[in-house]
């Protein structure tokens, strides 16, 4: 290996970081990677935790570090992987979330559409590919799940993927959420393969029940904790409305390639179509969203320079949550404040406030099983092994409903 | 309060330490509590997490210090605890063990009899009361649930008391098992009081659901562990042999308070009439145990000889785990192996494996329920409001059946 | 205190951060605060410790947290310090970083001059006392050095001050360089006042060793690590050409607070003489910086745009590092070799590298010394009393030489 | 290698610790090996630091997990180390602390005279190998400094050994003393081999500065702290009394190993001449001696049952420290208030207090140096490259005077 390239990065969480190939180097230099470090992986959970700074950098390498010793694991147990394979996971699971744009999922709703990250990270992935001509083809494969060992991908997209396993560590750690840790470390000692499908010994049962309630509590007190979501929609809106008045005509403040997306409706399609599209979104990073918006404070558009200024200085939405739906009644009834206070139409009013339905399977389209290998070579799904946890509910979306609207 | 008394102590689980009012280090000081210092917190745990040579006296002491937070956070939310309820309760807190033997659930077994360690606690606080000349009164009755507060006792022996909160911590620290923490500052945070009853505020029922899970993955992973219960097994049968030998006539080696548990029969009625009893017991601790069961390598039975050297030189019981009843064959084929390896009768073959049912409720016999507070003040059990955890298991016991044996 | 006031903060250092009283709720929430929260602590140290995202938000609240933990201590041991004092030096430390701008070391040589940050930090605390009446008074007497307890004024900068202790905890943990870590409990529990001044017990000299090895150890390590130092004299550079581009009239895109002061000399006589600089000045934070220099990418001059498009994507500047000056010599090498390759004048080429010389007392103005306090009541600086530091190197500054260059 | 014997430990301080070989297995199970099991780590250092109850056995397994994570450094930077060389450097880490007896500083005090523990060590590494048919002759020649590479040695025993680096790390964890800890893992990524001799990289510096900076701390404030001293003093006290009563005649109650050393003069020349004796140490540890002296509170001997009620129930010798020698007149004054309160002779008032003299090289035996490796190959020693630490104090020896009394 290349000396220059045998580096080694101090992460807080997991220690000691190889980087283990000059591949691998080089990706994590490549501008596409390095744009991840402008990225912070919980967007604007750092409303309410403050500590939550890090970025989609750190994540992604974490994340190869856990997929390392997880590969090593696996072959210390018998289970056959070639280098070739090793460097193609290791490169899949640090590039997939190179899609992601500025506060992910506010953009996925309001400056592109019709079109997830998973699926942007698909189409950087190809394009660095084509750029060192053709040596991520293992790493494609394994991503998009046409490789015959198909474990491989669950490793990457799955239920015990290293994604969520680093995620739910760092998360917890940037956090002070001491609860939300999942002991990745004796998680992964427990895996292993069964008819090419990722399993956990029987052993691990308790540390998997662990891991499904470590989770759960963190998406309700972390991921979608009301105040971040008041955050979030508040910039939804922000974003939206600085897009009609584009549109319209008006003059923004904004980076040649926020403007970029202000003015075209990012779609798949467009994407597909055009390839300045994907150009321009790599060039998009937190410090865009932020630098705009401080800017609209003094925008001559009411709503536009009151949501801004609110925005920047925390002054967030009023969150009302209930698991059953609002009536009509009551979301009009806010609806209506506005109009009557500000003297502005119901379509501009409905920038004031947001409602939303939340899913706990917001971040889990995951939809394969967690296994168990059993010492007899069979294997079950947890639900089946567990009898703590309500099998029903683990298959099961919890629906909790959110009105947002501004403190008048 | 006197300075001399003013210390502070240094946990590495906790931080500091600071010892509350001069009443409470002269507990600290007090013989019957530094004998803590000489007896572990988890037996023979250390034989498989050999991180686990934590003490009573340790843990009692972070009891007191969890005690001191909670009773702070719930006078700041209104709650009325006076100086005396306070000095009380985490005085009854700080000698909730004291009257632990060494290798406790094993000595429960074998060396006393019908006579729980919560008993033999009450008469060493009443005797250090009547040397304090009452000053442990109210501590006694919290203690004791006479007292009118009944949260108070709910604190020291209940489903979210301190001692849970502290060992949970502590045991999952000190076993490297970092999944079994269960945040008990955040829990702490979310307590109240409602109807003279603990309560949990909404926004904690995750954080509770994770604390059941955390707490069930450490009985089955620790607590309950094999290897451990296999040690345990082994001692509870060295210590039956010894008993057995001692009434026959034999002399072995002791310290005098051991000499005298295992020549008297002490159960229940016997501590409450003999004075004694509970003298020597104050004198017991681990060292005497583990001092004997060396010596006994060399002693003349067969049995007693067997079974301590292999105890020492860990070489442990093998264990089979069924969650039915082994049939009376099965156990029949055991027997019969040691009856015709050593020639030996049926009773004495008894000695070289043991047949146990276990139940997680073996640290789950207080049976109070967990109750979350609402904002309009009604408060329902965790199991009525908590989606995710199976409501039937958490009331029912799970049985595992455990057969031990020395391998041939 | 008002109820939605009483608020605790998560911090993944310290804990549960109590926020203290109505007032300082009040300041935590003021504008100006909240930009703390878009501003890096460590800047471009990111570049080589991809953990260290931490804000000045996060740290003021954490010195916040141990000044109210030293005042506990100090009150105990019968220092008198009244509620006002108390929360004058709250507020006074909680506010001591408000007048930092991005990236702030290098702002300070490159879009303000001849200011520093402490003297910004002023002027913004006086204008939020205008807006509050008066209620700061106390706090702008002890953060000047007016207020006759000395002591609080070094406990907000002084050798020992709670801004100390905070950021080499901070930093420590979130750089994952753990020898840094000074044990901040430790030394705030041997904190004492003798003669109006901050004094150390004597048990606590080990400590106080330590505390000056390690900060020792993060400068070095951290703070002056030659890669954030490279990419810090980039953006001097970057930034120093575009102000000479806007000022010869070109174009840049900037946000309209950036553009303020890349237009404008702003001078200490600047910022007393127009509030408008000011004002602008809080509306600058990392994200203007970061935005604009991502635009700059492709901007016609060669200089500004070789420049920008190597700083965000990490092709650093080359480090050379000495104890002795280089040479004219070496450095006109440099020079020409940069003249020549893009044939441009000496002035444009000497965009290309930056020579300077580091003292490790960059961090280090504050010029109090640590008095240790014996039992007779004497005391003596460490210095004399320490064998073991070398005391005429904590007297003296160490200079470092760096020459930073673009490779080619 | 053996699937039964391929074992997983779970450390809490390093993290899950592998156990590396056949070899390695059966050497952790073999009985000498067990025992450390028995013997505390810090023998009375828990009556300051109750925390800290970690065993030998701890200590040993993270020592030879440092050793292996070490080797692994070694050899990716070129080093050659062969397979037999690692599994020898492995096993003399491992057993290197086999001959400590329980609180072992105080029994070469007391129980045996004129022979370390590291000699200790060696006789029964010896006998293992005998058993083993010279599987450890790599392992012994490494421990005794005769294997020609002679870092590997160094790694066992020296200024950085991994002796040293686990036991600062695991001493810091488990007494809560933080700032004692040295970042083993950034200290073992710096070490290489130069001329056969263990060097540091020079950008490890920082970090050895901070090492020795925070082993001072460590002796002064933890290993040597006066509390733990003054039990230390007790306790060979109270053997030498014991030993004296028993070469009288008197019958004291004690284990058959105890009794052994009680009644033999147990010196190197016994050890040599006599293999009873290292036969009888080998079933000696902390419980033989706590058990005994619990009993020996009621012996009719006033010395021996006075000292042993105050050890038992942490009535400690009080201590007078001074950097100066105490005078004769001091001394004799303190001797005479034990002469006339208890009517004894001159002899038996002196085991009612202690004088000595302490040097903090008391754990710093070890008198190779540490060097720095520079870029161009040549290496100076710390003292020489580090401006900060005082080079004579480095070299020089501090003597402290305690004077340890009972208090009347």
């Amino acid at each position: 290996m290349n000396a220059n390239k045998r580096k080694i990065i101090n992460d807080p969480v997991l220690g000691f970081i190889t980087i283990p190939s000059d591949l691998l180097y080089d990706l994590i230099q490549h501008p596409y990677f390095q744009r991840l470090n402008r990225i912070k992986q919980l967007g604007l959970t750092s409303l309410v935790y403050p500590g939550t700074q890090h970025t989609r950098f750190q994540h992604s390498l974490g994340s190869m570090h856990l997929m390392d010793e997880c590969l090593t694991q696996l072959r210390v147990k018998g289970v056959e992987i070639t280098e070739e394979e090793t460097e193609g996971a290791l490169a899949a699971i640090l590039l997939h979330d190179i899609g992601h744009g500025p506060f992910s999922h506010v953009l996925e709703d309001s400056i592109v559409q019709d079109i997830k990250h998973e699926e942007l990270s698909l189409m950087l992935i190809q394009e660095i590919n084509t750029e060192l001509n053709g040596l991520l083809a293992t790493a494609i494969a394994i991503f998009t799940n046409t490789y015959p060992k198909r474990f491989l991908h669950q490793l990457v997209s799955g239920q015990l993927d290293m994604d969520r396993l680093d995620y739910l560590v760092r998360d917890s750690f940037y956090s002070g959420v001491v609860e939300g840790s999942v002991g990745a470390d004796r998680i992964i000692k427990m895996l292993h393969v069964a008819n090419d499908s990722l399993v956990v010994e029987t052993k691990g049962i308790y540390s998997i029940e662990n891991f499904l309630i470590a989770r759960r509590l963190m998406y309700w007190q972390v991921y979608l904790h009301k105040t971040a979501l008041a955050g979030e929609r508040m910039l939804v809106n922000i974003l939206t409305r600085a897009k009609q008045l584009t549109r319209k005509g008006e003059s923004l403040f904004a980076s040649p390639a926020l403007t970029y997306f202000l003015t075209n409706r990012a779609n798949k399609a467009l994407f597909e179509s055009t390839p300045e599209v994907l150009k321009q979104f790599t060039l998009l990073d937190d410090a865009d969203i932020t630098c705009a918006i401080k800017v609209w404070v003094n925008h001559p558009d009411l709503i536009l320079s009151t949501l801004s200024e609110h925005f920047i200085n925390r002054k967030l939405f009023k969150v009302k949550i209930s698991s059953t739906q609002f009536s009509e009644d009551e979301i009009t009834t806010v609806q209506n404040k506005f109009i009557n206070t500000f003297s502005i139409s119901a379509e501009e009013a409905s920038y004031f406030f947001s409602y939303i339905t939340l899913t706990n399977d917001t971040y889990n389209e995951k939809n394969d099983n967690i296994k168990i290998l059993f010492n007899d070579g069979s294997t079950k799904d947890i639900s089946d092994v567990s009898d703590i946890l309500n099998t029903k509910v683990l298959a099961q979306n919890v629906h909790k409903y959110f009105l947002c609207y501004m403190p008048l």
